[in-house]
């Protein structure tokens, strides 16, 4: 067993696993526990502690995102922020992540430590723990890199869906769209373009707490695959009201501007993933995105449309010059591997 | 869109995606709802209720077993049943479940309703759910058909850790050891055997119930990766005590025996997916055995050793003749892609 490469042996339950667990995983997880059995007892599970009088919110994710370093992050803060973010847009607290890996045998241990160190970090930022996990190695050719796995548990005095929406909402994006898609396919191997672009993956929980504390808050999403596109059809379909947008009030980064010219991909329908659209009654639109701004990641936040019952399920992009037109859920992330 | 093989769009958040899971998934899952905001909303996360004075239960597992389809099961059995098993084996009731796919472009939509009908056969045996899921595809080349990840949520009055065994337990098994692992080596395309060998991949939680309401079971673990050896290893580490085992009484049936005499590969090494190794207290071993055989699962359940303060942390295996020896911690299990 070479020490620097990871070998079928490490997903394969027996000596060689339980000491690349002790050396890799444990000494960056295990002190954080959220129950009476936690993850250092490498049982067959772990146990949570969840506060009485409050909702348990269950969310899960596989990452398989390619590369696995992009500028901006890498898989590890995918994975971590992606499930934490989902937690965050039912307005729940994180707990505690499971993380799941099915690594390529002959993957570099030293990477690995950088995804999980990426992944440790974002955990920090919200005070979220790893409560258990599973590795499994799978050779060459049957699988391409790692993929993750991550489920989240979160907790809320009631969770927010993502579709309450009553005509007259305000919608709120808290920044630049497209960023995480652009930045990515601008770092594919077929493209290896020379851009500025980075991915906007982080954890918005620490913005969005503040945010709830309004009340003023009634539906949440991420604009994930699909971008805003198909994350905003889906709320107007679910609550079955129109989604009006200002076209020229969504903030899009120059770079992401440029690149979606180049490629012809509309930067509307590629994922975001440190980015959340919040529909907010109108009193506490202006107050939701003073908060906003106060925070880093929303720094960009603004309001860009209303909910209408013109056509309802649909979404409406009006332009600068007074055009309108719908913005169509599409068939799906025009970038395979994204998340 | 060709509608008998999965596509890249099945796994990009956008209309397809969409349509998909209306027509595959929510039609096997969304019925049985544990919180309020469940399976069909389709949101960013679903809530759980969980009930006042339990402990939440909690873990995680991918499953990349190659063949798919297996005698006796596929990977959608496998997926459950190793979930919730692992939830038996705290002493949990199963609540429900995270079902996360990675599908290879082009996989046969048949085969995933395969799949899907055997996990939710499996959930039916417990009366567990499905709470929230994910889907990604993965072009040819970089996933190998399909890998599953699944996190189970149960509950338990006081979860049962695998490391609370004294001097003088009993040690039983509750079946013939072995099944699953030889019977997929005999499945894979290098060997191709002919044999009667099936997995025994089961839901072992309807038979443990009963037998947890002795109150004499200290600690629980099921068999899987690397086999009887290696989970009597870790249990026999964590408690400090030497687990001494009589060979003779380890139920194997005959093709097991036969095929690992052929292969060079010992039953006791390889993974069980319908098994569990339970420690008794001497005074309810016959009570606990007497429960468990009268489940069909635990018909060959058997008393097969003791703990002992002998050798701590190791594992001694009785022959027939009288002779004596460590059955050490295996490096992992022989079978690569097993669970």
């Amino acid at each position: 067993m070479s020490d620097d490469r990871i070998t079928s042996l490490h997903g394969a339950g027996g000596e060689v696993m339980e000491q690349f667990l002790a050396k890799y995983v444990l000494p960056r997880f295990a002190d954080r526990s959220v129950g009476r059995i936690g993850l250092s007892a490498l049982d067959d599970g772990a146990t949570v502690d969840v506060p009485a009088s409050s909702e348990l919110v269950v969310t899960t994710d596989s990452h398989v995102v390619k590369p696995v370093f992009f500028p901006g992050g890498d898989i590890g803060t995918l994975a971590a922020a992606g499930t934490l973010n989902d937690l965050a847009m039912m307005g729940a607290m994180p707990l505690t992540l499971t993380l799941a890996a099915i690594i390529e045998e002959g993957f570099l241990t030293s990477d690995l430590e950088r995804i999980l160190d990426s992944f440790a970090n974002v955990l920090d930022e919200v005070g979220a723990s790893v409560v258990c996990g599973d590795t499994k190695v799978m050779p060459p050719g049957e699988i391409d890199g790692i993929a993750l796995n991550t489920t989240g548990l979160g907790i809320a005095t009631r969770a927010i869906s993502d579709s309450s929406i009553e005509v007259g909402d305000r919608v709120i994006v808290t920044g630049s769209i497209g960023d995480h898609g652009m930045a990515l396919l601008a770092a594919r191997e077929e493209f290896r373009l020379e851009t500025e672009l980075r991915s906007d993956v982080a954890a918005v929980w620490p913005m969005i707490e503040p945010a709830l504390r309004t009340g003023g808050i009634r539906a949440m999403k991420d604009p994930t695959r699909g971008g805003l596109a198909a994350a905003l059809n889906e709320m107007a379909r679910k609550a079955n009201v129109s989604l009006e947008l200002k076209e020229q009030a969504i903030p899009i980064l120059d770079p992401v501007a440029g690149l979606s010219e180049i490629l012809g991909i509309s930067p509307l329908e590629v994922a975001n993933e440190g980015k959340a659209i919040l529909i907010v009654e109108p009193g506490s639109a202006e107050l939701v995105l003073e908060i906003l701004r106060k925070h880093t990641l929303g720094r960009l936040a603004a309001i860009v449309g209303t909910a209408t019952d013109e056509y309802p399920g649909r979404v409406i992009l009006g332009t600068e010059v007074g055009g309108r037109r719908f913005l169509d859920m599409p068939l799906g992330d025009p970038v395979p591997r994204i998340c």
